[in-house]
């Protein structure tokens, strides 16, 4: 309903303090974890079961296997055939889907909200009753494998941003696609799908956000009654990944291919996470984004970039998610403008960033930045299935619901102070990856 | 003994078939395998146990337990206190000493030819019952760290050399130093240490060779009287370590230090390793390095780079070493002359490379290396130290003592068209890091 959106946006604009939302929080006995986000403006639920686990936790050598198991979710359990899961959801009208990703895995519905009892079942089902043939695992892995040559391998930007990221973790399981590497991919068996599963797949390892229209206790008392019987795992790995050493060493990357038709910089810097009861350096990171590169128009690259006397870029862009277990990332990217080259566009960015750390915080910028992220957080809270995403990933990472709300609060309070000093820490070149796509190799 | 050599030599080369090798080889019941080298101008013997397990074979997270243990390996048995066995080798007037590699740990002993069977005993004994207490294991702990400290954290070439390894590798364990990380080298305990030595410690997972003033089949009945009793492992691991992906984007990396005293540039890149009865590649690539900058005089690129008309360099070196598991590196290196920019340097180099490509090898200086090829191994030769590191470390990686044997016969069969067909397929800059370490950033 976004023609509802601007009125909310004018009235809340108004009002400071962050909005209470109709959030419930409570954990069964066995350790599962429920929030339900109340929404009764239509009868509809989203159910998410999120589980602590992704790629980052994979085996060394099994890359691919959190990402193949989301697959093999699907294709039955004790009790049912592969592909009724889906089936069963498409058949009632509603929708549902899965994605993996370095630190959690989760899975979907969205039905009519008198069928949640119906998709609880069904997921605490395939919680601890898979049951994979070899010949379904078998099939299962050319379809993973169709996935990477589809979305990676023809994809220069994917291969580009695959070789970037494992040259940005010297250490750390982050470095690997979530995908998998193919030679890894083609030899993953069902036993390493299944082993997974077990050492991962545990009420005590999920959590279940219920969104919609729904009550807190009705969501209770069915999760209790579907989920209650698991028992948790008593051999949950602790959550300790191999960390990074000190990054030292400027590293650059050019990626060649005859496919690219817009070339284009990228620079990647190591950056700390978001922690919980401990967020305002990731807030500084992320205003600092939206400063830099978080608005195709007003933001410091593009007013000095793109609309300058003399444009150097026709897109620029800074990105940065806090929301993982591990540091993250800090990323610029520069689509240079006609007859300008990687290099100018790299040195052009360099000068805005240089500028930037010694000319400070534009105060104008900062009030206006911190009113579009005010918006935005608004705007979030009206779709309450992105808000269970929120909570979701949140939660397995390690994050509370108390982080998740504090967060919009916690942007609020970022001073120009602070923009600048997260800047001068996270802006390293130590720490960092540049990498150039192009056609035709331009590099000596 | 020096001054014997330049007779040998002049002697040898003339002869080209390779000269046969009193070299013996057998296997103990319990799997150990055993190599002989006779060597009887002096009565001494060097004794070495090679384990088949090095850095690479660590568990993620645990960087460093190998060379850890190799450490612990000295710190006393069920039946002898810490610092005997050194203390043994030392009151005999002999030398011992250990080392750790990505692919194989390695324990010798050099004493008088009548104590070997002493010497015997005591790898026979530290091999399976090693017993540390906790004290010991702390104060080690201690040990390795300073010497990390010392070696690595103090010496930016080091830094620099482990920073260009770890952006070399995407997937494989090579990445890591063998010394290890050191927050993970901080976390190993005791329990790590003894997992890694009772996974990979046992008579079927190592060589013992054994060089000098001594028969095999004295060596055979010591062997049999030591280690023969030693249960061997029924529970070894496969040697399959995660493989690279492919690598499709050149890297770059600079390293600023202001203790750089002398900058230079090098380049690594990735290229295949030897294998059992299919060297001729790795021979071909052993040749290229020689040709290109295995002397520091005559070699192409000291002669276009160190000797010509606008010297750019006063150092260079190229090199390769195919001795390893998994693909391993080859690399060159220019120390720039003075004046000349890191660039400027790199830029020479790649020409050198461009032309050599292009004009093929010279003949005159392919016999000129395959001679002194032929050289060094009668070099070699007179040293039996030396051999029992060869035939250690060949046989470590899975080569063989035939392999061994054939490979100064291989690198004399490489041919022109070889050497530029293997010079074209690994110097291919998307597997390769080019790496600059200077004292002040010069580059954007």
């Amino acid at each position: 309903m976004p023609h509802r959106l601007p009125a909310a946006l004018a009235l809340c604009l108004c009002a400071t303090p962050a909005l209470a939302q109709d959030v419930t929080e409570f954990r069964l006995d066995n350790g599962l974890d429920i929030v339900v986000i109340e929404d009764h403006r239509a009868p509809v639920v989203t159910s998410m079961v999120w589980y602590r686990t992704g790629s980052a936790d994979e085996k060394t050598g099994e890359s691919g296997v959190a990402h193949f198991l989301e697959h093999l979710m699907f294709q039955g359990t004790a009790t049912t055939e592969p592909g009724d899961f889906a089936a069963t959801v498409s058949a009632l009208g509603g929708s549902n889907n899965a994605f993996t990703s370095y630190d959690y895995t989760a899975y979907y519905e969205r039905v009519a909200a008198d069928k949640l009892d119906l998709m609880l079942s069904m997921e605490a089902d395939r919680m601890v009753n898979l049951d994979l043939s070899q010949p379904i695992v078998d099939n299962e892995r050319n379809v993973i494998l169709e996935e990477r040559s589809q979305r990676t391998d023809s994809n220069p930007q994917a291969q580009f941003q695959e070789q970037m990221n494992a040259a940005q973790y010297m250490n750390s399981p982050y470095r690997r696609p979530v995908i998998g590497w193919r030679a890894e991919m083609e030899a993953l068996s069902r036993e390493d799908a299944l082993d997974h599963y077990r050492t991962f797949y545990a009420p005590n390892n999920a959590i279940l956000v219920v969104a919609g229209d729904v009550e807190p206790d009705a969501v209770r008392a069915m999760a209790e009654e579907h989920f209650g019987p698991l028992k948790p795992s008593d051999t949950l790995p602790p959550r300790a990944r191999p960390q990074e050493p000190p990054q030292l060493a400027e590293r650059r990357l050019t990626f060649h291919d005859e496919r690219v038709a817009q070339p284009y910089v990228t620079r990647s810097y190591l950056a700390p996470e978001r922690n919980a009861g401990d967020q305002s350096e990731a807030a500084a990171l992320a205003v600092l984004a939206a400063l830099l590169g978080g608005d195709p128009t007003t933001s410091v690259l593009a007013q000095k970039m793109q609309f300058g006397e003399n444009p150097t870029a026709i897109y620029t862009m800074a990105g940065y998610d806090g929301t993982s277990v591990d540091p993250s990332t800090f990323t610029l990217g520069v689509v240079p403008a006609d007859g300008v080259t990687l290099q100018e566009a790299e040195d052009a960015m360099d000068k805005v960033l240089a500028d930037f750390l010694k000319d400070g915080v534009d105060a104008a910028q900062l009030d206006r930045i911190k009113t579009q992220l005010r918006a935005s957080d608004i705007y979030n809270r009206d779709d309450s299935g992105g808000l269970a995403n929120e909570y979701g990933a949140a939660l397995a990472v390690g994050l509370t619901v108390q982080d998740v709300q504090d967060w919009p609060r916690a942007l609020q309070d970022v001073t120009a102070e602070q923009v600048l000093a997260a800047a001068r820490k996270v802006l390293d070149r130590r720490q960092s990856v540049t990498g150039w796509l192009e056609q035709e190799e331009t590099t000596p």
